[in-house]
């Protein structure tokens, strides 16, 4: 497949060659050559540079194609006025990649939409495939390699962004992207060709997509369709209102279609959508930790009548369902509960259960443990949801700590998700629940909710399309 | 006006008695007399257990009534099948104030629902008014009170609750609550009486109502409307979902309408809904720091062009207007950027700004404050929402903390809130802009523009009050 080595040759190239580096290599100099060292990116790179024989230890080339060995990417730094030149030159030179730095382009003024003509002409003569214009180019952790301006902290880990602005860069809140692809303006290389390259990326477990608007829509929906079978897809999608998509237009100049044509395109190829920022993190750590979400039967598990209310309000909304324990689960409950104490189901109060032997803390990660192992051996839930304050922050330490008792109940019945929304202040028990690596914390009971409910629309995505492909087999 | 008497002896007693506590003073003990003592409450506290002479140094008593002065707050501890006797005797005694902690009443079985109606009977025929059962009590950290078993950390901030749940008491992630109020299972103090404490108290500054039901809603609508005129009031109401109103019930035994009637009477009483627990502490914290928003227009300025086009959308969806900037503004940041970086408008792209002199990042905070005044000084907006990263995270440091640039341009502009969303990893600017005191950091660039939305919905609610107020006295 020809444009899978062409994304390799963009996102795992052995030789660079940096167009237009500057000399300036101070701290604040967002010089990609620096960058590049400080990285410890291991192929060969050649600053291009008139004005400078060489640049940090690398001899300085005037001009590309003086370049006596083969060149897999090349990065063009300079202003918009002499792009289409230095374009000719790359494939001249026979380059297989190119990413085009600036801004000004179809995105601007006539001018712009002008050199941008000129540059796609160019490039269709040769076999230089384009990413850009106005982007950062790519990230890959794996390799050392950024092209961006900026310097980021750069992590192998096994999330990739496909977007069309730099910004996403710098990562989500907590999530770093282990490898990135800024399509920008999306002359040339788009969704459909950058996915091709993560299809079968064992680096890479989860793709976020930052979109704006998509110029060749039925290549999308075939790669995401394909891809999202084999990991999830996870689509930011802005330019929602009317006035957002002017705003799209004319921030990459792509053209924007009607947000309900990507509900379904999204809905049908099985990609997830996330409404904002903070969403988009808690799905990909959802993924990333979580085994599939089998069902919609959630089992509920609550320091506090109030919460376990709230969180059956969420699952109705995002179509979960908190049906009736089994009469063993029921039982085991009942044992801790005082008598008078009804009605005892779903959500179970965890302060109840504690009432019994009365409210003796010391027991409390015993009580935890009976509750959350019933939920998860009853017959009537696809997953957990557990909403406690965290009172690690008061003066009960370790007898609050329940981290051991959710990774040992996770490792018994690895297939089902346990979600925690921790109440109230932090006090250190969302950090030792995340270091179990088997749950996630939410800052509220619906986010938690939400987050079970998209692995479960995932879920039947990927099994209904094998059932799909089974009955044609036939 | 007598309920406010009333409540100020659950809220401000000079004396309590703790009807039950436990001769048990272990650090897991969950008991109230050893809180109250570690809090520092100033006033008398009588200890009654039949079993102990003294408790920690209090003398204990055995029945309310042999205590020799006025009781202004009766916590009863015990167990339900003894709550009537107890109750009995607090009427004799004269207590104005009393707290029943113990559950297992109208939310429990019909022996529950017996006990509840003879309480009720009971309590009727004295002068007792009587919070829960199934409470915690009130939390008042300006007076180092708390009934509540846990012990909670009491800190005298500006923001009060009411809610029907003790899970409220440990605060929000980084909001706890200066007064708290569980009305619990409400068989008679319900949201109206709280609300009338809150009216005049110039202590709390906003109020967060944490609503299941509303047995008197006539009452509460007229106390609503009354006190959100003064003070905003913020609410969760759950028990949104019809199965989620049935979880309800079997919590707190009230009575739960139909949503679209929740939502109608909010409106109409200018209370602000909130979705989830993180939304509320974003319009808590809104409404504590930020000046009123007094219109919809909202000038917008951003690092990347696509977190532009997503708050665009965002302004959209929550009401919000990104309207064109005047010519003087235009001028301003025409002189930034260069020429061919079109179009200029709102949103202003900082990273353009930066562009005409190479994005020297020394630069970065004089162009911040030069975009930032200009849309302050701008007729064309009501208030500003900024996007930008933390680079802190990475090598820039102080060049690119803009705290200073934000305090100076809120202090010129009083008028006008500045709102921040911070894209990717924290550095410690979310930290630096905090302790500013004069904007608030979003989680997502969404959740910013539906705080200033919000915030613009209540300045119309209490605006509108007072025309109609001038109105009719004309």
């Amino acid at each position: 497949m020809e444009i899978l080595e062409k994304m390799r040759c963009f996102m795992e190239p052995e030789s660079i060659a940096l167009i237009g580096v500057s000399r300036n290599t101070d701290s604040d100099s967002f010089n990609v050559l620096k960058n590049l060292i400080h990285y410890g990116f291991q192929g060969k790179i050649y600053p291009i540079n008139p004005k400078a024989n060489e640049i940090l230890g690398f001899k300085a080339y005037t001009d590309i194609r003086e370049i006596p060995e083969d060149i897999d990417l090349a990065v063009i730094i300079t202003p918009r006025g002499t792009v289409p030149d230095r374009v000719k030159e790359c494939t001249e030179k026979g380059v297989s990649a190119l990413v085009i730095i600036a801004q000004g382009f179809a995105d601007s003024d006539n001018e712009g939409k002008m050199l941008q003509e000129k540059v796609i002409e160019i490039a269709r003569k040769g076999k230089t495939r384009i990413m850009g214009p106005n982007t950062f180019g790519v990230i890959n952790a794996y390799r050392g390699l950024s092209t961006a301006l900026p310097r980021f902290e750069l992590a192998k880990t096994p999330v990739g962004v496909i977007s069309q602005s730099g910004i996403f860069f710098v990562g989500l809140s907590n999530i770093m992207f282990g490898k990135a692809i800024d399509i920008g303006d999306c002359c040339d290389i788009d969704f459909a060709d950058s996915l091709a390259y993560f299809e079968d990326d064992n680096d890479i477990k989860v793709v976020l997509l930052h979109m704006e608007g998509v110029s060749d829509g039925q290549g999308f929906f075939e790669m995401a369709n394909r891809v999202s079978n084999k990991k999830p897809l996870i689509a930011l999608k802005s330019g929602r209102s009317e006035i957002g998509r002017i705003a799209a237009q004319s921030h990459t100049g792509s053209i924007v279609g009607k947000d309900e044509i990507y509900d379904a395109v999204f809905k049908e190829t099985g990609v997830i959508r996330a409404n904002d920022e903070e969403e988009a993190e808690d799905l990909i750590k959802s993924f990333l930790t979580f085994p599939p979400m089998k069902g919609k039967k959630i089992g509920v598990m609550t320091w506090a009548g109030s919460t376990g209310v709230i969180t059956v309000d969420a699952c109705e909304k995002h179509g979960l369902k908190v049906i009736d324990l089994s009469g063993s689960t029921l039982d085991m409950i009942r044992k801790l509960s005082p008598p008078s104490w009804l009605p005892l189901g779903n959500p179970v109060d965890i302060w109840a259960c504690m009432g019994l032997k009365g409210f003796n803390l010391a027991n409390f990660r015993d009580e935890f443990k009976i509750i959350l192992e019933a939920l998860l051996a009853d017959e009537n839930s696809d997953g957990v949801v557990a909403i406690i304050p965290d009172f690690l922050v008061l003066f009960y330490s370790e007898l609050w700590d329940i981290s051991t008792v959710v990774k040992e109940a996770a490792e018994k019945y690895p297939n089902k998700p346990i979600a925690f929304s921790i109440f109230g202040p932090k006090g250190g028990l969302t950090e030792k629940l995340n270091e179990t690596g088997k749950t996630v914390v939410f800052n509220s009971c619906e986010k938690a909710v939400n987050a079970l409910a998209k692995l479960n629309e995932y879920y039947e995505f990927v099994t209904t399309q094998v059932d799909r492909l089974k009955a044609e087999d036939c």
